[in-house]
This record gives structure tokens, sequence and C-alpha cells, in this order.
């Protein structure tokens, strides 16, 4: 037994979203049903649906930065019930048994995280759909609880964007007296500055767009550098404890490694593939400086995250979008025309025939 | 007022290593004069003299990994007197004032650490010249104390190929219960199996040549794995806390990556330059793992090393050498036919005519 929702897929790499009649399975006994009532638009979607990793499967529904609330509840669920304002990242199970899961790093589970879409349910074996769709159902154990006070559209972006930052700097213990600087001032890298600024850090923003300073400072920089103006990186030569690279492309980092403090770690959570140009050792041996990498973030760390945003009344700056106008969102995500998160109002679904 | 000493330098990078004579400063209030017993033979000395770093400048007398005997102190010494078994290593000043100086990493000087050779003095601006030589004069600061009951000739290769693979052992926590791998099985590589075996890791030797197991496992490895096997590189998948790598010259990274333990991080000891080809960043991502560089260590970690190797027993396996060989020892160094350090036995320089 399935329930059909109204749905956009994407078809093939090619083909524009639209559409779609998506089969929700039956609830299980540990299931939370969620009505979505927002969805953000992550560049992740982009990648996947235009077949980037070389890992779609279609028909695929994106979307893993939901909100909505509870619908219906399995009968085992205890933490949640109708009416409880929720949320659904980009992880939906995971083994729970290795040792990753163990310490609740369930993005890095080693026989395989489930992704909210384009990856397999681990009991029947069917693909997971995102959050592009009027209902979502997924185990209570990687279903979020949202802040009473926060805006819910401007809480979808942290189910990924937020938590995708928090977690490396959260990780390389950043706090009062840290040194952060940010690579690239997106979904992400917005985000970034938000959640270094209220942690306590000295935070600057790395950006080739001359107009950005004025916005950098309002979302929580206390610095602005062109990395296009070698005077201005010698100007904070060896400064950095941490740097969240967070563009989405290759892109040369070594002009960045100079920047960092001894020590100091530059973290790319954006970009998957080879690095060209060529990554130089020097300054890592040097410095003892590290190149490294961050994958989301963890179930009991999403929580942590949303609750510390909710303290600190973080949320993220959106444009909420209908779901007719994904397509044209996407063209203007490739073109960074986005301040700084498109946010799908999944009202705008109701709007599309019964499927 | 100047003493004019043997020694052993390069005059260009095409020329072989002879005769030269140098002359050392006057002992200044805080110096120490060594007479030099050994010496090791690192592949620093062979980049340095062929100008490999694009930074030598001739005369160029190598040798940082320096044992001897105190023969002289200056007024202000109070840790040595003559007599004392002491070593040098790749360090002979600093500015001791900065952030780095003062959390003992002097290695990472912020005013630029002053090399024992191919580097310039601070307070006479002179060159400083290295080991090959009958006696080093150092500020006390940057004299070490050997443990009395290891073999001199094995103890000098501790002062860098020791200390270069104890630092990041210790930085990175290796202990009890840790999974080490390491790259190359050198004069670093066997001292990284020693060291790490020694704080009771779990070794395991990553090696291209199936013929070394039997010396691995000698020397500390629990594990050789040949890193041209892909099943037996598969067979350690997501298996080590750390890897040191002390491979010095360029190399694939790649292979090495997916062998990582979540949140592991590969370190580079032994190559500065492009790392080519490109460092794929996905499994970084995926995995929280990270690539970082370490340099040699500080003053009181090569202490602290000594002491360590002082407990354990542990010095380095060499092949003594007359100085009069160096020339044919740096032609096998480039062909890996050492096992594992050339280490120069002074009383060779003796036998030159008085310079």
């Amino acid at each position: 037994m399935t329930t059909a929702v109204r749905a956009y897929a994407a078809h093939s790499p090619t083909s524009p979203l639209g559409l779609f009649k998506l089969d929700r399975r039956s609830p299980r006994a540990d299931d939370v049903v969620i009505e979505i009532l927002y969805c953000g638009v992550c560049h992740s979607d982009l990648h996947s649906v235009r077949n980037d990793w070389g890992n779609a499967t279609y028909p695929l529904v994106p979307g893993h930065e939901i909100v909505g609330r509870v619908v219906e509840v399995g009968a085992e669920v205890t933490r949640f019930k109708t009416g409880d304002r929720v949320g659904v990242g980009c992880l939906v199970d995971s083994c729970r048994q290795c040792s990753a899961c163990g310490k609740g790093w369930e993005q890095y589970c080693e026989s395989g995280r489930v992704d909210t879409y384009n990856s397999v349910d681990r009991l029947d074996g069917r693909p997971t759909q995102g959050g592009y769709s009027e209902k979502i159902i997924v185990s209570d154990a990687f279903v979020l609880k949202l802040p009473d006070k926060l805006d819910l559209a401007g809480t979808a972006p942290l189910l990924c964007a937020g938590i995708t930052t928090y977690s490396p700097l959260r990780h390389w213990k950043v706090g009062p007296g840290s040194k952060v600087a940010v690579v690239g001032l997106g979904g992400l890298g917005h985000m970034a500055l938000k959640l270094a600024r209220a942690m306590g850090a000295e935070v600057t923003l790395f950006t080739r767009s001359p107009g950005k300073e004025a916005d950098a400072r309002r979302l929580g920089a206390h610095r602005v550098v062109l990395s296009t103006d070698e005077t201005q990186l010698d100007g904070v030569a060896g400064r950095f404890d941490l740097i969240i690279d967070t563009v989405p492309y290759v892109h040369d980092l070594n002009p960045y490694l100079p920047t960092l403090a001894t020590g100091g770690t530059l973290v790319l959570v954006g970009y998957l593939g080879p690095l060209d140009p060529a990554l130089n050792s020097a300054p890592l041996v040097l410095g003892r400086k590290a190149v490294a990498g961050s994958l989301i973030g963890g179930i009991a760390e999403t929580q942590e995250m949303l609750d510390f945003c909710g303290l600190h009344g973080i949320t993220s700056d959106t444009e909420t979008i209908a779901i007719q106008d994904i397509n044209e969102a996407y063209e203007r995500l490739l073109r960074s025309d986005v301040k700084y998160r498109f946010v799908i109002d999944m009202a705008s679904l109701k709007q599309e025939a019964t499927v």
C-alpha cells in the first residue's frame, strides 16, 4: 500500500523538472509522516538532477532542506505527535550499528548513509525521494525538532547549508578568539558567516566580488578580503585557524594556504573532485597545515545546530519561490543570483492537478 | 675572530662535495662548541646541495643530524659542560618571541626559523653551515642532551628522521589502540615504524617493494601492504587513524585516502611541491579526512623524542661511511640503496689535510 503525492521530479539530466506522481510508502511503526511546508534549494539538488556526480537515478525528486508539520505517526513513535513542527535534512537512515553511527556520525556510516533522495531505502529497496513533494515519510530517529520561534522558510536551509557549515566549525573547535575565514558567499557561505560570528569568532569573508562587502558585514563578517588582490591576501598571511571553503566547483586552493595560521585547516564543504590546479604541499609541510573535507553533520549535531540557531535567532536569508519556478531558479543558482537561498513554498504544489 | 675547521662542501648544484675550509664564529656567551663525532645523511642534504628547492647558497656544508661532545661553552651556558654528549638537529635558532616559538614550535617560527645549514645567522648575518664538519657552534637553547645508553652513530638520525616522524605521531595523538600506516621504508619510514610501535600503535607499512616484508616486521610493522595491489589496499579500507607519508618525491596520494578511517589524516613529511596527479577532494569530504604536512619538530619535543628513544632503546639502523664516500652515498641514496641511514663517522675527516 502506497500513497500517491504530488512532487516535482527530473526524468533525465537534461529535462526540466515537472509534476510527478510520487508513491510514498505506508508508514512503518517508527515512521513520522510529514506534510512539507517549505523546502530549500541546495546546489546538490542541481548537481544531482544533472547527474554531475554520475550516480543519478531517475525519476529523481530532489530536496533535503525540509520543514513541515507532522500529520501522522507510527505506533512506536513517542518523540513526535501530530501538529509538531519538524525538519528533515540530508539523511533519512543509516545502519545505526557501525562505529561511526555509534559516535553520532551517521553521515559517515560505514555501511553507507541513506540520503534523503537518490538513495535506496534499507528495508524495501525502493529509491528515496526528496522534499520537492507534498509529504515525506521518515523514521523518527532521523526527524529533527524545530525551534519554536524561528521563521519556517528561513529554517529550511539550516537542514543542509546550516549543518554543513556548523559541523566543521564545531569539529575544529571554533569559539571566542578563533579566527575563521569563509570562502564564497552563497547559501553555505552566508550561513558560515552567521554561525561563526554567533560562536564568538573573528570572521573574514574571502570573495572575488568587490560588491559583497556591505552584505558580508551585515551577515557577520568583521572583514572582507578580495581573493583576487594579492596585497589583501598578504595582509591576512598566517591569520586563520580555520577556513571554511564553500565553493561548489573546482578552484585554486593555493592562494588561501598562506593565510592559514600554523596548524590551521582549510576544510572543503562544497566541492568534490580533483584539486586543479595542483595543491602544493610545501605550505602544508612548512606550517603543519591541513586541507580537509567535511560532509553535512550527524543527527544529534543537526539537532544541536537547530537549538543553537533558535537560541541565537539565526535563520537563512531566503527568497521564496513557487515550485513552478524551480527550473528558472536553477538557472539563477548557476549565476549565483540568489540572496542567499531559494526556498520553495510547498503551498504552490497544491495548485497542480491531483495526481 | 673565527676558527677554521675542516668540512665537506658543495660549490654548485652539479659539483661533487669536497674538502672545504670552513670558518666557524668565535663562541658567544650562550654558545656551545661541539666536536662532531657522527653526522647522519638526510635526503634534504641531497635536495639542498643539488638546489632542488631553488634556494641553495654556495659553498654549502650540509648535515643536520649531528652528535658529538662538548669541547667548550660560553660564559652564560649552564646546561652543558665540556665532555657532555650532545646533539644538534635541523634548527640552530629562531626568533624566540613569536607565538609559535612561545608554544615550543620553533620549526614554525613566524619570523623564520634558522636552519642548521643553508640559512642565515640572526646576529651576524653569515650563512649557517652544517654537520659535515669537525665542529659546530650553536646557542645552548638549540643543543639537545643525548640519552646515555644509546649508540652514538645510531642516535644521529634521530635528530631529523626521528623527530620528523615523532612529531606528527604525537601531534595526532598516537597511542595504544591507534592504527598507523607508514608510506615508504627509508630513513624516515623505518623510524616511523619503530616509534609508532613503541607508542603502542598497530603499525602497517605501505610499500611498492614486495621484498621489504621481513625487514618491515623486524622494524615494528604488524602488517605490510603492497600499495600496487588493489586487493591488498581494499583489505585495509577505512582502517588508519594516521598515515605518515615519508616519500620524498612526487607521488599519487589518492590510493591511500580510502584506507583512512573517518576523521583520519594523511601527513606528508617528505615531499614539498605540487600534488600530481591531482588530489581528489571527494574522499576528504565524504569521510572528514585530511591531508596535512608536518616539519621536523620543536626543540622541547626533540628532547622529549630523544628521552623516549633512550627509554625504549630506539636508534636508527645505520650504515657508517667515511666522509670521503659521501658522493657515492648520495648516488646510492637516490637508488634507495641504504638500510636505513648513512651516518658519517667524522673521524674520517681528520685524515684530510689541515685547512
